[in-house]
């Protein structure tokens, strides 16, 4: 496997964490949380829920646009699930939440630091030489 | 004027300057690009007006949610919305969108380093002490 | 006034209900609803409200866009408000959001109907004879 | 297997069928279309393009959000996917976009008309009675 495949099978990996910690945030929040009442619908609890479904979906939709700026969304996306992981993590009862957001916040941090920089080499078409 | 209300009127004037560049990103890059052809649909062109459009939106999506990590995805925004400035001002005919995305990443920068922070007091019950 | 500039009036002002009505949605339940508890924050409300700020968001888009589809959108979105607008007031100690609603759907129903459809004209040139 | 079963498999299928067609539709945009330039290009079809991803995706929230509401989105969801596979055919070489539009177009079409519409009993607490 050439650095470049490595690179893109990153980025696949990264965008389907973001899109499946975006559905599990989603989903838990609008069903468990807010059926439960309580602590999970605590402003604070409720807001980094929602707000990391949206950020997750917006780092997946740059990386499925194939914009380089991907790393600077992928690195935002990274620090709010690992707040989202911590919130739902002292409330309990959220482990699926708490899997995804960590997953997703270690896929997105590798991306930020330049994991999948080779991407945009794909429309230069330097893209073969750029990896030895 | 207090702190907590020039807080207030800095958060205020981020989510308008996020809404507005997410505005004219969308309209220049779908009208004005589109319909020119050439340089302005690039692909990288093309890919930084709709990403910088998308977290535009979503930073603005963060402070409106009153999520405290809107700092980090504020931040994230500065650094699109530079590279979208830099993008327009190479390919020329885009000076709406030149200053509306730098009056973006100027405003987001603001908030990442902090400006909006006491927003997230109110809900806690010690804003009130926050100001001076 | 030529029937197109009435055309490209009705269509800025229903992209701008739907902005200002995806603002006060999400505000609100960000804000008032979560603080206040209760019925506030009831499923099928909570649900209502962020879908509803969803919508408008969309259809805005879709609008700034350009898009001719945005018919069907914006006839979705008379809908959804439609049904929040009547969920808000039934809370009641909502009506910011109950107006917001309702300038929208009625905004939206417009769109709908053929309000905005000239739009489309300005990119094929007919435009100037679309009006009589 | 039971009703209720047998209809949160059909809401599940469209969720997936969304996030499928969102995906496809942008990353064939921002990849194949805008290198491949001429016709991929054209205002219309890229409009088109952008717009059917949008709508997918907000459709795929409203279900995961379980909002009563989805089937207006569903129904407009339906109308774009249309149009968006109507105009990948006509452009050509674009074969996977014109199947995730219809495959998504066919589901969304379904919940529109009421296939996802026992979703909302889960809580009600009525769930349990409504599948024989």
């Amino acid at each position: 496997m050439t650095t470049q495949q490595s690179t893109s099978n990153e980025l696949k990996n990264c965008i389907d964490a973001c899109l499946h910690c975006y559905q599990v945030c989603t989903q838990m929040f609008m069903g468990h949380c807010l059926e439960s009442g309580g602590r999970h619908v605590e402003p604070e609890h409720a807001r980094l829920m929602t707000t990391c479904a949206e950020i997750c979906r917006t780092a997946a939709h740059a990386m499925l646009s194939q914009a380089t700026v991907h790393t600077a969304i992928c690195g935002a996306c990274a620090q709010v699930c690992e707040q989202c992981a911590a919130s739902c993590q002292a409330i309990g009862d959220m482990d699926e939440c708490v899997r995804a957001c960590r997953t997703c916040a270690e896929s997105c941090r590798t991306m930020a630091s330049g994991g999948g920089q080779q991407q945009s080499t794909r429309t230069t078409g330097s893209g073969a030489r750029a990896s030895h």
